[in-house]
């Protein structure tokens, strides 16, 4: 089962920002700014990885295990939605 | 106080791989890898980046704060050293 | 669903055994033990945390979204097992 | 150097709540609650762990490092201070 379309642009645009904090990491350090303004912006891409994990973990769940919006289980349709808050709450 | 040019070479060594890691994870979603794949390659970078984190923290309580291998009070040297420890067994 | 007899006993054990490492914990700051090694203590909790986390979720996913060992459907069976070391490697 | 008496008493305060906190995981797991509700337990007791960190970390970079507030030289309390402030940032 592959992903929708929608869904892949949105984690591109979720990467590539990603790619542009780590670059902005790099020329921090080229240009010798303080250690902990360094810090900060590792930090947020530390937190950005993190929703970029979360966000992957559900696509996962819902395009290759279970689909809360459309099981037909409600047990199991539960159990995933269940499982999409508690990833959320873990890596937000 | 300035970071010596080999230090900031080592960092620079270490933001520049994250930031290949970070392409690798750019090119797995545009080339449709699973979703299992692609999230253990986000595991590399969350790695990574804690290991960049653990290294600049170093670097900041040695040349900002106190560096263990240069100062006189012994108290202090050894307060130094035990941060640094700790933040390395914590972001490894 | 619910759990089986012999998981949930895992799972005690385990709370257990972080109830005792908190406890730990305290003894170590009441005696006035240095910072460093209650520092070293508090890591080892959180370690604990992550892996009642790990194992909690693996539970989750098997009895009340998909059990990879149960599973007819071959593409879910796989996607439910691909979570599970996905969130293995991100706890442990 | 040790800790003031009322620093003491306030990481005590907060390990005593972590304890509580492992205890009402342990119950919930006993009364067969929902895993979702434990996990949920869990990530709040990770939360207290992290708040303990910190606050460890900080009392041990005060006294047994530099003390933002006390220390003469300037750049030092400075970079102190910074370290306080980066290791809120991380474990918050």
């Amino acid at each position: 089962m592959s992903h929708t379309t929608k869904d892949k642009a949105k984690l591109l645009a979720r990467v590539r920002r990603i790619r542009g904090q780590v670059e902005a990491v790099e020329r921090a350090l080229e240009a010798d700014i303080g250690c902990a303004d360094v810090l900060m912006l590792v930090a947020s891409v530390r937190g950005a990885v993190n929703g970029l994990t979360a966000e992957l973990m559900e696509e996962h769940i819902r395009h290759h295990v279970v689909d809360p919006a459309r099981e037909p289980d409600s047990d199991r349709a539960r159990g995933a939605q269940e499982l999409i808050d508690v990833v959320r709450t873990y890596l937000k």
